[in-house]
């Protein structure tokens, strides 16, 4: 049987009269969406609309949580305590879930926004606030994460985990990102992420700056659409794993790592 | 068998750094609870806060969505279309069903607050909005209404519906509110309100300003707790309702009007 | 000496990582802007970036107060009491004050916007909110109204008025805009619409949908920014007047109707 | 010529229908006020009336600026960029200039709240921009400070700067504070309050938890006002001082340490 993997994308990242990214495009690519819950973007308009846009296309339903910055577009980081990151995430999937019910489906995975996200990989009281949460609000929530601290905590509370794997951006040989702050962090070329997504799926390992592999877990892609050359690449990474044999299908509980 | 009746308050109408109301002292006296849903009033932290003692007593938990204007309190009318309307309802009820669930509870009922509340009486698309939301969401919730649009739009759409009864106001002889400009409007006497209470409660009826009796439907019984008058008249209203033989517990779905 | 007119367009109107509208180019073409101060859209820091690129093109500063809505973009009416509207109107200008006085400018008119500017022109009592804000903070500005209940409370502070034009709407021979709900009532051919900007402004009237002419006072000519199709309009209005003999410049008070 | 100093409180820091602190009993005791401006507290209705209290009593008035996070109050830290704080600032002292100059008055002074205040002394980044902020503004604002980064770069801008003096706190014998987690960081009783505020001011010494006496600058006095003890500790301070000799008189900018 071949490999399967999940394509996510950020969507309803829209707020009020403004708009955030192609989701259109997008919603034909991706197999799950992280959906905005009103704290960094997303109003209960497009929320609802979001959700109905995806049910309609089979697009499996995840909830974006972040800090509560719209200003900041949840990119800032805020000194909340960890009992705070726990409500406010509690708060923001809750709101989601109403949509998702009402609509005849329900929230598959949560996956924390921005700066928050960063976070959770790294500190072990938001981690074990997020997870926390998850668990307690619905246990067959499925959590997104890159590997660290979030991922840990969710499995040790029995839930799900699914690992975000990203081909666009350069590895060291430790297995730790390039940051952006250096030349080359970022690819821009689709056929190299393409390629790489496709090696990264099929193999599990991605070649660092350092000229050796790495290994990297993946369990669901992360794409953007934040601009043309995003969409262009995110249909050309879909288009290249159709074409290796990859089913893409979203996240079901089961099959990821618990 | 005797009388049973509901009795219930506005609760956990803090935010951030600021309270409202004396909470402890209600969460004695009354056996449901409208829970503020951060539109008006309410936070994450006390949300979860006032969910957790609602719990804990054994108070039936209840959702208060409001228009969205923390500045305003909720007290002011939002041209909002109904489809706005119908969002940012199930946006709210979903927050607070989040902290339900990691409770151990559910929410019995819905019941819109301050300016939003008195629209819902009388404008049918509103109304429409409301019983929609609630509906979609989960049509096992009890819609706290006055007799109006939103009592008529909820029967409509086969969801429960408990009357609200007012004690604490005057009445015309043709079953109006006497409204709150014109004197004698309000009542203060603690034992005045409770008299009137149990009349209601008992005989369905109340005095009006006319000198005649007027029919007045009551499934639950609406308190106050903004000051220590409050307080105490609804810890009299509380005593003369059992002292009466009446039983005072939580609505639920099957006993209210369909 | 020949006939001079304003031209003026709203900007600054993002918010956090939002954008809306084509700044850009409509600095190039406007003498005048209505800045949005952070209530509909806008924050400090692109209330900051604008005033800087006002200044740097000498384009003359304006505030665009609104109702406190960023979810609704400021189109929804809100049912504030007048002291509201004039605590928010004041909140507003003093806080673009801030910036054209860091960068070394100021203030010179106030337009309000969206529905609060529907609503100050039929409304004595917001219209005399909004008049007494500014008389009270700075009697040199201008204020930027239709004919209505907002340019008769701001005449009757001493206040120095600008008629806006609008020459993009159908009108009806009594002078009345064709409602929006009605075809043809907003104009988008940048040929008609640059043809009668030019007569509104030269000779004072407009042709009406019912054939005969319309005197239109027009002190300052709003411009649109949000589609590219807005920006080629209000550049070949630019054009026309300018070919007409028209002088292009900001409103001075001295200059506006007393 | 006897001793002045400046007593100073925050006031106005209620927003919508919440109240905080008792701003009534606080004008009647302090010569100088720190005004929320809508970021941690206050909306523009609470600034209006306060600043009009303020002109009324003859307080003087401050701007009290925050990070912009209503549900924190201002307490927690946002990983705000300097650019970012520079602008959030000049909004804030901006709105409030709108409202001393509607009623006859002006801003004498700022003071960051909070989290930013605790920031400004020891990051030199957010004390740049908050003394460009005031610079630009208007630079005969006095800025007030503990001693550290902001009180350096306000006079590395030639701005005054007045220091704040606080005697409700234990200091160690090298001039810091005893932090708050631990026992005796805070004092409670009035009397000593009142008295170790006598000697602050006349001799510019504090007697340490070490046993010996510190030096400690005091231009102003901070007082609070968030409950009953608070206001009569307060009463006590001003009636101590006026015992001593000492004259309460509002910052003047000449006064001030430049």
């Amino acid at each position: 049987m071949g490999r399967e993997v999940d394509l996510v994308a950020d969507l309803g990242e829209g707020f009020g009269a403004y708009r955030m990214g192609d989701d259109e495009a997008l919603l034909d690519i991706v197999t799950s969406a992280n959906i905005a819950c009103g704290f960094h973007a997303g109003d209960s308009r497009i929320m609802d609309a979001t959700v109905v846009s995806c049910a309609a296309r089979g697009v499996s339903v995840g909830a974006h949580p972040s800090f509560p910055d719209l200003a900041g577009f949840g990119r800032r980081a805020m000194d909340l305590t960890a009992a705070e990151v726990r409500t406010d995430v509690l708060y923001q999937i809750g709101a989601l879930q109403a949509f998702a019910a009402a609509h005849g489906t329900r929230i598959r995975h949560v996956a924390p926004h921005g700066r928050l996200g960063n976070l959770v990989a790294v500190r072990a009281d938001y981690a074990e606030a997020v997870a926390d949460a998850v668990a307690s609000l619905d246990p067959s929530m499925i959590v997104l994460a890159q590997d660290g601290e979030l991922s840990a905590a969710a499995r040790a509370r029995g839930l799900a985990v699914a690992i975000v794997g990203i081909a666009d951006r350069a590895y060291r040989s430790d297995g730790t990102l390039v940051p952006r702050t250096e030349p080359g962090a970022v690819l821009r070329d689709p056929a190299e992420i393409a390629e790489r997504t496709v090696r990264m799926v099929l193999e599990g390992v991605l070649d660092s700056v350092d000229g050796t592999d790495v290994p990297v877990e993946c369990d669901t892609v992360l794409l953007h659409g934040d601009s043309p050359d995003a969409i262009a690449t995110a249909r050309r990474v879909r288009a290249e794993l159709v074409r290796a044999g990859v089913t893409l299908r979203a996240l079901r509980a089961k099959q990821v790592r618990a």
